[in-house]
């Protein structure tokens, strides 16, 4: 006969908890940002105790790794279906990669190592993730550019999109400004390059 | 006649003592990025109580806004220094942007918001010192170009800087690359755009 469990404590199945664990993680990121997550925290809100959740995950830092995982793989499956339409344009993938940014400003901080100790084996392992999405842009530019201009230009287009995403998460675009309208001018100069004074 | 002194209490005449905080909080930042700030330490290092660090700075997010005010008076000298002398070219003022931001990779950070919580008065304060940066940033800008292309060439050319900054302090760059030749060839790709497919 069923009996009035502890709190929480038969609430999950092993792989719900988990799970349940990474959504809370990532609410409580985009409320308060990487420095603001906290296992404790985690708990109270699933209304479960600290050592069950150490149960899935051996630290705070274990789960901001597997979250900066999830956060990757969304990017990649975003870049890849923006990419698979329009050979030969590099627009949209950079439209999806800062929209992606834009949408998950938490999760995007932590992706690029906000939150972690500069040097721990955990930003080391975030890191790693970064290489492989890094691997996927280089590819892309393989089939439109002759080899020696490939890693400068993804080098080019990797920083343009990060800076371009974190300054409107940041807030730093004119409020007036139309967000996707800029986005679509910034990156269009990426092409064409900046401007030149009009010849006098 | 003198007596000995409780530990540190009478090592730092007031101005003395202010300096020393952010001297501290300054190694500490580069030491442990801006997530490792810490009031206590700073007091531990510097072999005062709490109490007398807390009649400078009311919190460690006033010590961290005085750190972030510092930095864009800085950054700002040397953008001046380096736009000054070569009146038309772009290149020097990215690449002395870019030296600041991996000579100070803790401070850089705090800069544009990491180690506060995301919606806060102090980091409305330090958004405010970087709108100053970015104004000093347009100002140049509209010497050289045309005024409707000023906003997107600055934001172009921000994020284009602030994203390479922050892949080279995050350790992104191919290890095997000589880090001022990979910037001053990203730096070129600013003025030119992407190279294109060679015609077939």
């Amino acid at each position: 006969m069923p009996h009035p469990a502890e709190p929480g404590s038969d609430r999950y199945h092993r792989g719900n908890l988990r799970q349940a664990i990474l959504e809370t993680a990532r609410s409580l990121l985009e409320e308060a940002g990487p420095g603001g997550l906290s296992l404790r925290e985690i708990a109270r809100r699933l209304d479960v105790s600290a050592p069950s959740a150490y149960h899935h995950f051996a630290s705070l830092d274990a789960i901001a790794v597997a979250l900066a995982e999830q956060g990757f793989d969304e990017l990649t499956e975003r870049l890849k279906a923006a990419t698979g339409n329009l050979d030969g344009r590099l627009g949209p993938a950079g439209a999806a990669y800062i929209s992606f940014a834009r949408a998950n400003p938490g999760l995007y901080r932590l992706m690029f190592g906000e939150g972690f100790q500069m040097i721990s084996k955990k930003n080391l392992a975030v890191r790693s993730l970064r290489q492989r999405a890094y691997a996927t842009l280089s590819e892309d530019l393989r089939k439109r550019l002759p080899e020696p201009d490939v890693s400068t230009a993804a080098l080019f287009l990797w920083s343009l999109v990060h800076g371009l995403a974190l300054l409107m998460i940041d807030g730093q675009l004119d409020a007036a400004a139309d967000p996707n309208t800029m986005i679509d001018k910034v990156l269009r100069l990426a092409g064409t390059g900046l401007p030149r004074r009009p010849a006098t």
